[in-house]
């Protein structure tokens, strides 16, 4: 095993490049230029020097070949003349054209389904990838904010100072639980926007709520729970995620007061995932009523409830709603991000465990990632403590209203049969109908027109009444009215 | 479920404010001052609004209480009469003080361990984490590169231009696969510097080769495969994440060519993880004749090698070694990250998996998180098409040899009897000692002297001669020469 004792001052031994691997002892002594040339029109040839891309500084790489430079200048020159590269002065030597080689097989790679087959069948595990890549004109989506009013600047600012001031430890690996600012501004966060009081060593940072739901399936079924209870309707996202885990989701119905709370004791189920703040898709608050039955059911049968507080943030024409976890820090995980704040892109939530689970979903994390990325953690901590969020919350509020309005009253004008749920707060609101058709025909009809929208069906287990959950928060006022518009059009050839 | 007809333009409806829940439908007519007040001090008494905390400007409260701004006023200026707040001027009002409450009790939480008890039982789960929550004067572990080194600037101008060139869309949920400019990127930079050609679209990002393990570890179980073989000695912490996976690791020997293809044939293992461009943590290369094995091996077994390429761009003494997957691409699943040409706390990584793994491995990436976060692959898809990647790791090499050669200066002054392992390339060398003592005791006894070291039997299963696993590129020269005097010193105590 002892290859070094030789020492490290040995200048016998040639490095060689790690650029294409060449190494000069492979070259014919006094055809040095030659063999290089031939060397980088191979690379060339086989494409591991793509078309456009840029060689080599001639200083450096003689360097590293350990050849003087004017070996790798003829070589470089060869190459100009016969038409494979071109010398641009200062900005080096950029490869133009490839010699004939046999075309590479295009990878067949299914990047967009044709419109009718995303609604032909029940929806599969990567349906939400086959939305996100089939192109649309308009798309009214639920489940993203206005992505156009993401504070670049204050983001940039943040992240300058940031740099400024990480040390190097903080670049290295780091504590899974995530960065003690973040930790600590969500903590401050938390009690000023959520009436949550709670420890921030209490808190970890994820990857968002998909990454919440993986990692505390994983922790549930290693205490033997097997199932966790759903809303119905309720996101099919979230199902999706249980399944993954191998968890059951058996539905509870959900009214005008929220969740059945009588039905999930006859479920029988452990654990139940519920969005009281905002019922995701219908829209409904959770009333006074059914928290205090909520409460009695966790004591009584010592569950868990599971709270995505998805978009509590955003209201428009109501109070405020405290969070589960504010009154049940015992019995209540509750999951929070930044994707309906700022943007889904940036993949930083956070989960606030019960501590009968806490040391176990701290190791599913270490286990999945080792914890997030530090940078962006920084970044966000300072955006929340400088009070840069609540400033975009404002403003986010005042434009969704607007959209929010728009929707609503375009619906009024082109579908006034349809009608409308949950739209006091949140990204997006719910229509249904009182007839009887497929609202997979509509939405495959709508996406033929160039309008994205999910049929109420999709998160329903349980047969509802057909209708759409339509997103308003991502979209420009006048892509609402006439995608509504088109949407009214297609129902009407629908009946 | 219908919330929402009373329609959005309907004033009555009180909003309320998301700052602490408060509903102004709660106050006393008249008292409006008086009740804020008391709001704002039961706040500061149970730390929801904490010391040094900033309270809301009084205009941006007076519009969410619907209420007028002398209202604010006039409660702040109670706050600040009876000591709880101090008015700033322009800076606002700053929360000074509590009023008297009960003290929370403080969280216990371990933070770090007595030295003497990291090295006083077989590692745990959590030991990486121990380790690094454990305070020293001088850290030799390995696996971190020259963390000062960073390139700040360059990321942060790439950051800048990439924030200004970023769609809206781009802020949305993303390919789980990555982003196609970053996979782009990886597939030139892996053609340029690993001899590997790879079509982009079959290059997944990942959150650092841990997450590559986690997931490659589940699709492997449910392909059939309840072992991957590993080499010994390696990585520790590699088998802890395979173990949390349900994985067993059987051992297969390493000798002074690399691993033993001979046992790891007897082990009838379907899978193996390897090292091959320089072996953790002994540095040997995988020699010529043991790849041509390791090649028939996988042909004829149909067997699966995890080419784990952790710093195989680090080298000072000794020609480039191209990686396994350019000679195998189906047999090989090939894994690279940033943690060890830029910072670990980036967690960007890497796979390239043989097709028939693929899909599933996709799939196992959507649900573990939905992707990586957008805006720092774009960074790093900059940095890498720009050339500043090679010019960091030209600056590294530089860097990390004067720190490597000052390290087996310094072991040879001060632990003459000491074998050197591996020191032609990476980020950390091996000693190992022809004499019997526990690693484990010398290892804790530089711990209590402020030297922080790596046994080498952490990293193996069947009992090797005892040594240690040096770091040499995360320190300064002075306190590589420091610690490896206090480690000659501790050793001479303990013979």
């Amino acid at each position: 095993m002892n290859r070094s004792n030789r020492g490290p001052t040995d200048q016998s031994i040639v490095s060689g490049s790690d650029f294409l691997q060449l190494n000069i002892r492979d070259a014919p002594v006094g055809r040095r230029s030659d063999w290089l040339a031939e060397q980088l029109r191979l690379a060339i040839a086989d494409r591991r020097l793509p078309i456009g891309s840029k060689l080599p500084a001639t200083r450096v790489l003689a360097v590293e070949l350990q050849v003087s430079r004017g070996v790798v200048t003829e070589a470089y020159q060869r190459l100009i003349e016969d038409g494979h590269a071109e010398g641009h002065g200062r900005n080096g030597t950029i490869v133009v054209a490839a010699p004939a080689a046999p075309p590479e097989a295009p990878q067949a790679r299914p990047v967009a389904s044709p419109p009718g087959a995303l609604f032909a069948t029940a929806p599969g595990a990567d349906i939400f990838d086959s939305m996100r890549a089939t192109p649309t004109r308009i798309d009214l989506s639920p489940g993203t904010p206005d992505l156009a009013a993401f504070p670049r600047s204050a983001w940039l600012r943040a992240e300058r100072s940031a740099l400024a001031s990480l040390t190097a430890s903080d670049l290295g690996y780091g504590d899974p639980r995530g960065t003690p600012a973040l930790r600590h501004a969500i903590a401050n966060w938390l009690a000023r926007n959520r009436a949550i009081r709670v420890d921030p060593n209490d808190i970890l940072i994820v990857a968002g709520t998909a990454q919440t739901l993986s990692l505390l399936g994983q922790v549930l079924r290693d205490h033997g729970i097997s199932a966790v209870a759903v809303e119905d309707p309720g996101s099919l996202g979230a199902r999706q995620h249980l399944h993954n885990q191998r968890l059951d989701t058996p539905p509870v119905p959900v009214d005008s007061q929220g969740v059945r709370v009588d039905f999930l004791r006859d479920v029988a189920a452990r654990a139940v995932l519920l969005t009281p703040a905002h019922q995701f898709p219908t829209g409904v608050v959770l009333s006074g009523a059914r928290r205090r039955e909520l409460m009695s059911w966790a004591f009584e049968s010592d569950g868990l409830i599971i709270e995505d507080d998805y978009d509590a943030e955003h209201r428009y024409d109501r109070p405020p709603v405290p969070a589960l976890r504010s009154v049940l820090p015992d019995h209540v995980c509750y999951a929070g991000s930044v994707s309906k704040l700022l943007a889904p892109a940036l993949r930083i939530g956070w989960v606030l465990v019960p501590p009968r689970y806490r040391d176990a979903l701290v190791a599913a994390k270490r286990f999945a990632d080792l914890g997030n990325a530090a940078l962006p953690q920084l970044v966000l901590a300072q955006l929340m403590e400088s009070g840069e969020m609540e400033r975009q919350l404002r403003l986010l509020r005042t434009r969704h209203r607007r959209r929010r309005d728009t929707m609503v009253d375009a619906i009024r004008t082109h579908i006034p049969d349809a009608e409308v749920h949950g739209a006091a707060a949140g990204l997006h609101l719910m229509i249904s109908f009182d007839a009887e058709f497929a609202d997979t025909d509509l939405a495959a009809a709508a996406l033929a027109q160039g309008v994205k929208v999910q049929p109420l069906s999709w998160h329903s287990q349980h047969s509802p009444r057909p209708g759409l959950v339509l997103g308003y928060a991502a979209s420009a006022p006048t892509a609402i009215s006439e995608g509504v518009a088109i949407l009214g059009d297609v129902l009407r050839h629908l009946l």
